[in-house]
C-alpha cells in the first residue's frame, strides 16, 4: 500500500498505465487521445489515488473547451491569419474559440475576462493594446506581441532580431544612409523592439540613420516623410518601415516624388503578409511566423497550469527578398 | 381594473409609459436605449402586469448578450470584412460576438447550434454550407447566403440582378460571346442566382453563352479555361466570374496565353473585396453590400421573436468599373 506521505505523481500514473508521460499530460489537459489510452490513464489516476489530489485541480470544474480571443479587428490580414491559424490549432484539440473584436475598446475586453472569472471561458489568448487591462493577472492570460508587469506570459516574433535583419540586409544592399519608420501605439509592447533592434545594429556598424516615429495614424508619419521630400531633405536611400501596410503607402508617397522602388530607394516591411490574390508578400518584409505563433499561444493557454516555458518567448522570424530591394527583382 | 381577458400589449406598455412603440420593443429585447426610457417601459410594464405574461418570454432566462457566428474560414476578405461588420454591430449594442470558424467542419456547427440550446448564447448568425446541418429551426437562427427548407430566414445579396446586371454591362461594352465561370460548393443556396440571373439574361436578349461550372477546387474549373484556350476553342470576349478571386486566377491564365484584358477579354467578378493595399477592388465587379448584410442579420438576431420581416431578403448590389473592363481603364 502507498505510504501517505508520498501522494503519486503524474509519472506514477504513466508508469501504472504502462503509457508515455506526455499522454496523461494530455488526458489530464483534456487533449484527445485514443480513446484506449485515455480509459487506461483514468484507470491508473483511480487506482492511484490521483483522482482525488492534482486530477481534479487539473480537470478544472466548470471547464468549458472554449478559449476566448481578444483582437483588436478582424478585417486586417495579420490578425485574420493569425486567428484563422489560432482557430485551427483549438479546432484540432476540441476546443472552440469565442472572438472578440474589441475595435481597441477596453469594455469588450473586460467582458472577456469577466467570462473567464466566470468560467465561460478556460483562458484568453489576447492582442491587446489597452494600457489599463487589469486582472489578467489571476486567470489564465497568454499576450501576443503586448508585454505586461508581472507574470503574464508573452509570446512574441523576434522583432530585435528582425530589426536587426533589416538593417544589415540594406546595407548589405548598398544603402549610405536609412530610415526606420514607424506608426503605432504607444503602449509599451514587443514591437517597439523592430525599431530598438534596427538602431542598435546601425550605432555598432557606425552606419547613419533616423528614425521617424508616430502615434496610431499613418497620417502623420506620412506627413512627416512629406515635408522631408518636400524640403529637399530627404537624402535616404534604404527604409525600414514597421509594417508592410506603411511600406506599401510610404512606397507610393516616394513614386509620387518621382522616385523608384528599388533603383533610388531600398525597403524592408515587416509582418509578411501574404497578399490575397497572389499569395505571396507584396515587399521585401521580415516574415512573422504566424503558424508557430498560434500553436504555441494555444500550447500555452491549454496547459496553463503545468506550463514551464517562460515568460517570453520570440520566435524566429526570416527576410523574404520581394520585389522593394534590389536582390528581390526578378 | 383591468379584465382578465385583456391582457396587455406592447402598445398598452407604450401608451402608459409615454414613450414609442419602439422604445418598448427594444427594451424587451435588450437593446440599449436611454436610461430614463427604459425605466419609464419597466415602470410601465410592472404597472399593467406586461411583466408577468410576455415580459418574462420576451427577457428569455439565461440572456447571454452573445451571439454566435459560424463562418468557414476568417482568413479571407469577403469573411473577415463580413464579420468585422457583424462584430461592429454587435457591439453597439453590447452584445459579444462567439465566432465560431468552421472550416467547413460540421462538428463546429453542431457545437455552435448546442451552445444556443444550452443558453450560452442568444442565436445565430450563421454562413454555412454544411448540407446536413440540423436543428437550426427550434433556436434563433439566421442565415446568410444559405437557403434552408422550412422558415429559417435568410439574408443575401440580390445575386440573381447581380448576374443580369453583370451580363447586360459586358453586352454593353460590346462582348459578342460570353461565358459564365463559377467553381464553388454544390449545397444549394443564393449564389446559384448569380448564374441563374446572367444566363437568363442571355437567353432573354438571344447573347450567345456558356457556363463553366465545377466544385470547390479552383484547379478544376482553370483546367477547363485552360483546355479550352489549348484546343482553340476559347472565343468568349466576356467573362463574369462568380467571386473576384476566381477572376484574378483566370485573368492570369488568360495572360499566359497571350489575351490582353480589357483589351481582348473583358471580365466582371462578384464580391466587391476591397484590396488590402489599395482599399479599392481590383477588377470590375458586383459590390456586394456587406455593411448592410450585417447590420439586417444583427437586426433580425436580436429582434427574432417579434421580427417579422420576410424569409428571404435580397440586399441591393451595385457594379463597380475596374480595370478589367473599358469602362473602367483611366
Amino acid at each position: 500500500m502507498k505510504n501517505k506521505s508520498s501522494l503519486p505523481t503524474m509519472k506514477d500514473v504513466a508508469a501504472e498505465a504502462g503509457v508515455a508521460l506526455g499522454t496523461v499530460s494530455k488526458v489530464f489537459n483534456g487533449i484527445p487521445v485514443g480513446e484506449s489510452y485515455r480509459l487506461k490513464v483514468e484507470e491508473a489516476a483511480k487506482k492511484l489515488g490521483y483522482q482525488v489530489n492534482n486530477y481534479a485541480r487539473a480537470m478544472r470544474t466548470n471547464k468549458t473547451n472554449t478559449i476566448a480571443i481578444i483582437i483588436p479587428q478582424i478585417n486586417h490580414p495579420f490578425f485574420s491569419n493569425l486567428t484563422e491559424f489560432i482557430c485551427r490549432q483549438l479546432s484540432e484539440r476540441n476546443y472552440s474559440a469565442y472572438i472578440a473584436v474589441t475595435d481597441r475598446n477596453p469594455e469588450a475586453e473586460d467582458r472577456c475576462i469577466r467570462m473567464v472569472s466566470q468560467h465561460k471561458a478556460d483562458g484568453i489568448i489576447a492582442l491587446t493594446y489597452n494600457p489599463n487591462l487589469e486582472n489578467v493577472h489571476d486567470i489564465p492570460f497568454i499576450s501576443i506581441d503586448r508585454t505586461f508587469d508581472g507574470s503574464v506570459k508573452c509570446i512574441s516574433s523576434d522583432n530585435y532580431s528582425g530589426g536587426q535583419i533589416a538593417a544589415a540586409k540594406l546595407v548589405q544592399l548598398g544603402c549610405k544612409k536609412l530610415l526606420f519608420a514607424r506608426n503605432g501605439s504607444f503602449t509599451p509592447g514587443e514591437t517597439d523592439k523592430r525599431g530598438a533592434g534596427f538602431e542598435n545594429w546601425c550605432q555598432k556598424h557606425g552606419v547613419p540613420y533616423e528614425s521617424f516615429i508616430t502615434g496610431i495614424e499613418e497620417k502623420e508619419l506620412l506627413n512627416l516623410i512629406e515635408e522631408s521630400l518636400k524640403n529637399g531633405t530627404f537624402d535616404f536611400d534604404g527604409i525600414f518601415c514597421c509594417t508592410d501596410k506603411l511600406l506599401y503607402q510610404i512606397r507610393d508617397l516616394l513614386h509620387q516624388w518621382g522616385l523608384r522602388v528599388p533603383q533610388d530607394v531600398q525597403m524592408i516591411g515587416f509582418d509578411g503578409i501574404n497578399d490575397f490574390w497572389t499569395g505571396e508578400p507584396i515587399c521585401s518584409t521580415i516574415v512573422q511566423p504566424l503558424e508557430q505563433i498560434a500553436k504555441l499561444a494555444v500550447d500555452s493557454i491549454l496547459n496553463f497550469d503545468n506550463d514551464t516555458t517562460p515568460r517570453l518567448i520570440c520566435l524566429p522570424v526570416r527576410y523574404h527578398a520581394g520585389p522593394t530591394t534590389k536582390d528581390g527583382i526578378k
